[in-house]
């Protein structure tokens, strides 16, 4: 399951005492080859964690033989220091899988972490966490891996998808996109395909900017977010890309929309389609705009289908429009015609969970979608209550 | 008091039944000259209401005789219908004003409305409102005609500062900047003083960027801001552009302060100062993109000195700045230096209402002040609970 269901990979989840709650904090996850290929996509915040710089220079290379995760503190804004402890964190996980008959270098190591920004890991726990790791390493541990990455996530996220002959499994925590984002997004994502470094970077940079680029929760960017993955092609098995791009895609988009549902304080899932757009990107700005609107999301909490709050926030983008031609609609009702009253807001119903808004810019043929979450009085308790 | 504080101006605020509530909802402001000089700035919102739309055109004659506004419909998104009912709003005013002998045209008649968008205005009450709106007018009519522009406002806003001879005062309703903005805004300001049009013009775009333009409590834009300044000549005195600029700047800082303080469901105002930027352009983007972070939001409300969510919005924006010599500090203590880890956030109390948040870039000599709110469970259900 998740990312021991491909062929070459053992993982692991153990408790180490960086979390107060005391569940699993430290997740390993460990490539046994034959390849070790990998790619990596990551935060565009200037404010970058050390792991994420850690991980970034690691990445350089197009291989990893080790990802080590914790949750319980996310080692943002930590100066030197925490560099070196991201630094420390890979070697001691080399030296631990040396004990194991695995030569590996630092240099092959990726680490993530979340959590609070701000502080210093805890190194003595984080020590005895990846002792703990090593000595469980199994090839069904991916269900404790998704786990010991939880923050306030309120379960695990993980997915799988056949490829012809190859899987492609994947674990995700957080909830938000790439740049923003909501918390720390952390996914780790395994094939057993035999991939090239350049296609596995291709592609998961194409399967991200198709999924988690495409979820904003609450507009906010982490100094955290990372997305890793890493091929051991045990299979033997090499797709054509672009077939391979699909099935990874596949997986992406199963994560982010585990991540929406998941996401702090969220009542409702709002799918915002942007349509005959004058280009791909402009349809984005406009749906993008639409996500970060804080005075729709409470209309959408309170079952309001206030399409004047869409309109003023596709009115803040530069995108091409007339805004006397602009359609939406809410769950199939086209609520505004022409930039203005158009069916009967009473037709519009709101009870479910998913909300589809549909906006029409009649300025092209491009179109896109984002994904987003109401606001609510649980989300504000869940960010006000404590620091995360 | 209010618009009626200089010479030369009568107002009313009456109750014409828009309101659910009952309470004051058309306001009527008049200038009786001898000079009829006007200025207005405008929301940048492409979906711009029709109020909006007729307001613009009128001002580029650079005079008003009077300014009729209303609460309980923004008469935005409404089409052509919409602005033929803003049209039939000023024409009505002139030909009431005229049972006065007084002999205005609709084109020197300003309106400006607010309330939900995407509905039409019911007609018959707003010409009623005029009605009675006329026959009221007086000298101290200030107080009402800022009571009847409120919406959710638990306050009326008005201020008066006394120049060289002459005198400035002024009334707003709502919460937010120019661009973007909570709620509509609507601003009048009228002033006895002796103005060049192109002065009050260019005074109003000054005394606005540095006040309204500065203050931003939940980054949504409005389709109706609006502040406009009528100036009657009455007192006879001519002031210097720039001290002119200085009184009416006092007066537009005063009102935002009170709009900050009555934002909707805020318990903070928080102060976000950027020093050592390297333009003050730059200054804004990082005092903004702070300003919108709901996490950190959250966590002032939750009075959490949490600065990892600080530089992660300020991580957010382009300006010059290395991540590794930024300090923070909140109500004066250096919670964040270089980046990192500085005194401990325990030393700070973020009890009261005021929150000061300062961020040193280091990068040039150049700063400046934004003012936004906390987002708070009573935020989320003022904006769900029922249509605004």
């Amino acid at each position: 399951m998740s990312v021991t269901a491909a062929q070459g990979f053992v993982a692991a989840g153990v408790k180490a005492g960086l979390k107060s709650s005391g569940n699993h904090d430290v997740s390993l996850v460990v490539n046994q080859g034959p390849m070790f290929t990998a790619a990596g996509v990551f935060t565009s915040n200037r404010f970058k964690a050390a792991p994420v710089l850690w991980s970034q220079q690691v990445l350089l290379d197009q291989a990893l033989r080790a990802v080590i995760l914790n949750s319980g503190g996310a080692n943002a804004c930590t100066g030197p220091e925490g560099f070196a402890d991201a630094h420390h964190t890979a070697e001691y996980v080399a030296n631990a899988l040396a004990t194991l008959g695995t030569e590996v270098g630092a240099g092959e190591i990726a680490v993530c972490s979340t959590g609070l920004i701000g502080e210093r890991l805890p190194m003595d726990k984080i020590r005895a966490g990846i002792d703990a790791s090593v000595r469980e390493l199994s090839n069904d541990g991916g269900a404790n891996a998704a786990l010991a990455i939880m923050t306030t996530d309120s379960v695990p996220k993980k997915s799988e998808v056949l490829g012809a002959g190859y899987v492609v499994g994947g674990m995700a925590k957080g909830a938000g996109m790439l740049a923003p984002a909501l918390a720390t997004m952390l996914v780790v994502i395994t094939t057993d395909a035999v991939i090239d470094a350049d296609v596995a970077d291709e592609a998961l940079r194409a399967a991200t900017a198709l999924s988690f680029d495409r979820i904003d929760s609450d507009g906010c960017m982490s100094t955290n977010d990372t997305v890793l993955l890493l091929a051991s092609g045990a299979s033997g098995v090499q797709p054509e890309a672009q077939e391979f791009t699909s099935v990874l895609t596949q997986v992406c988009a199963e994560l982010a929309q585990q991540l929406i549902h998941d996401a702090e304080g969220a009542s409702k899932d709002i799918k915002i389609t942007v349509e005959q757009a004058a280009s791909t990107s402009e349809a984005l700005d406009v749906a993008r705009a639409i996500s970060r609107s804080n005075l729709l999301k409470c209309a959408i909490h309170g079952e309001d289908p206030n399409w004047g709050r869409v309109l003023a926030a596709a009115g803040t983008t530069q995108a091409t429009f007339d805004p006397d031609h602009v359609d939406v609609s809410m769950n199939g009702v086209w609520i505004c015609r022409n930039g203005g009253l158009g069916e009967d807001r009473s037709l519009v119903s709101l009870a479910n969970r998913q909300v589809d808004i549909t906006v029409v810019l009649r300025a092209g043929s491009s179109e896109a979608t984002v994904w987003t979450n109401d606001l609510t009085a649980d989300y504000v308790h869940e960010n006000s209550a404590y620091s995360t």
